[in-house]
């Protein structure tokens, strides 16, 4: 290792009771790794910050792996290859992982994908164009399964997902209402997204009522990246046959005990309506379409994007909290270096 | 009429706050219909009283059209012909639909379905081959959509609709576990039904940790008719992949305002699964089929039913308000009338 002796990583320094905050984490000096057969050096450019992880602090058996005490943090990473051994990537390569909290980490060169930085800002293999857009893309289009003329209700609208899911569902013929939490984001979403409606849920102070105004046919499909209130009021609106697609809980997830609201299932019965879990990674055969039109549509302007962007990993946890406070547009990413000079 | 001048109808004397009781229903006095044109006037023998009814006590719009107040209640019915003034009808004929809580009745023939009485008792229309049994059939079979090898898990197991559910499961090649009120329910699921086990929720304290005992390996499809309790510790054993067929939530339904219970939904995100309710006249199409393999599979012992039938027209209510109770095995009926001597 020419370029640095040593290597900065969070790790995971106490498991938090309700919201995390600074004690959580821990930035510590570690050696660059050394690399194994097979083994690539990567230095981190761009670490994403995502709601989920949220749950790898628990120590719970959960779709995600809980992550270790005082060990380093796991997120997904854009980086460029330092040292390779491994026959498909050399020094300069940009590629993508679930790597560390870290200015460098080592992986198998199985477990990393190449990108290609001139198709499109780097940044965007962990938002528009990766997992969040994916999410967006599998979860409205198969598990909402939208048909043209339906009312889709997307709850975090602005946000790194919804943002794509309400224009998703714009494409996809739909009429189109997105929650969020400030003027200033549901503007963003009637002009520049090109949603139908946005619902300030900070200012409205009924939820179903608001709906009504918006959307006075009801709602075919719900989006739902939330639960809590948003999630409670869009169910009393429901149309037969309606499409709930499961994908985020962001309200509920520093709650340490099970909250509570009201009992929905009975809403079920009379309209039918079909409430669905899913994980991007259940498609994953299908990634590579997915990421395809995606990257079509972000080309032709169809789909729009915002990032909000820290600076240096330190600033990661920061970054973290802020998903919760929910006063961000778009997808939430560290920059933690730039591109070295080729 | 030569056989009576006068008719016994109930009438839904006021809606009821919470639990109905004797107040909710008035027995009146009242002529035997005249018939129009294309008219059947029937003599009930049996009438069903069943749980959704409680919705139709409420004043709102659902799937089931609300009761008026001062008005006849409906239900469904065997009864024999009178008198017709329709083709297809004629004195005698034992007929099955949607009639009055009341000695006689007219109806449009179009409303009617003639039933063979030679084929299964009049009775059993109302349940394992009528609403009910079709019920159990549809809402497993189509939205359960179980598979050899899975495990079931049906609330109120031991009632009409939940011991066809059962044995419609284990003719499907699943394994079967019943939540029923009582040790005696309990025996008979799993020693006349073969029901693999049977919870009782009236002694057992924790319903999570009753099904760890009995379904240590999770549960693929629940058929649920009760909601509550039962309903929470269920959706924490759920499988990745399971289903969740809302066919009723009768601990629900003498509830005013909404009630409240654990959050659920952020447990389908991890086992991505499928919760969907359903009412059985959207299967109508394909009716005839399951009446015709409930009746092949009731005749060879592979289901078999219990009913509980309560004498004369007057003891409706009381048999309407025993399924709240829960002390009931099988399908709750009340008996009208002897078919006339032929």
């Amino acid at each position: 290792m020419a370029e640095t002796a040593t290597n900065r990583v969070f790790l995971l320094a106490e498991r938090p009771d309700g919201v995390p905050d600074a004690d959580t984490f821990e930035l510590v000096e570690r050696d660059v790794p050394e690399l194994s057969d097979g083994d690539v050096l990567v230095r981190t450019l761009y670490l994403s910050v995502d709601p989920y992880m949220r749950g790898r602090m628990r120590d719970r058996e959960s779709y995600a792996d809980p992550w270790a005490l005082d060990e380093p943090l796991e997120g997904g990473v854009v980086g460029e290859v330092v040292e390779s051994n491994h026959a498909a990537f050399e020094r300069g390569d940009a590629v993508v992982g679930n790597l560390q909290w870290a200015e460098y980490a080592a992986a198998a060169g199985e477990d990393l994908r190449p990108v290609d930085p001139d198709l499109a800002p780097l940044s965007t293999h962990l938002g528009v164009l990766g997992m969040p857009g994916r999410t967006a893309y599998f979860g409205l289009l198969r598990v909402g399964d939208p048909e043209p003329g339906d009312t889709v209700v997307v709850s975090a609208a602005s946000g790194a997902v919804g943002s794509v899911v309400g224009q998703l569902a714009r494409i996809a013929g739909c009429r189109v209402v997105g929650f969020a939490g400030s003027d200033e984001k549901a503007t963003y979403l009637t002009d520049e997204l090109g949603f139908d409606a946005a619902i300030n849920y900070e200012t409205a102070d009924d939820y179903a009522a608001a709906l009504d105004d918006v959307a006075p046919g009801g709602v075919d499909v719900y989006f739902d990246n939330v639960g809590g209130p948003i999630t409670d009021a869009v169910f009393t609106r429901l149309n037969e046959g309606a499409r709930v697609a499961v994908c985020g809980q962001i309200s509920l997830y520093n709650e340490e005990s099970v909250p509570t609201g009201p009992r929905k299932l009975g809403t079920l019965i009379q309209t039918r309506a079909r409430v669905e879990g899913f994980l991007v990674g259940d498609f994953a055969s299908d990634f590579e379409t997915a990421t395809r039109r995606l990257g079509e549509w972000v080309d032709a302007g169809e789909i729009r994007y915002r990032e909000t962007i820290a600076e240096g990993l330190e600033s990661a946890p920061d970054a973290f909290l802020a998903l919760f406070e929910g006063d961000k547009i778009g997808k939430q990413l560290v920059k933690v270096a730039d591109r070295a000079a080729e």
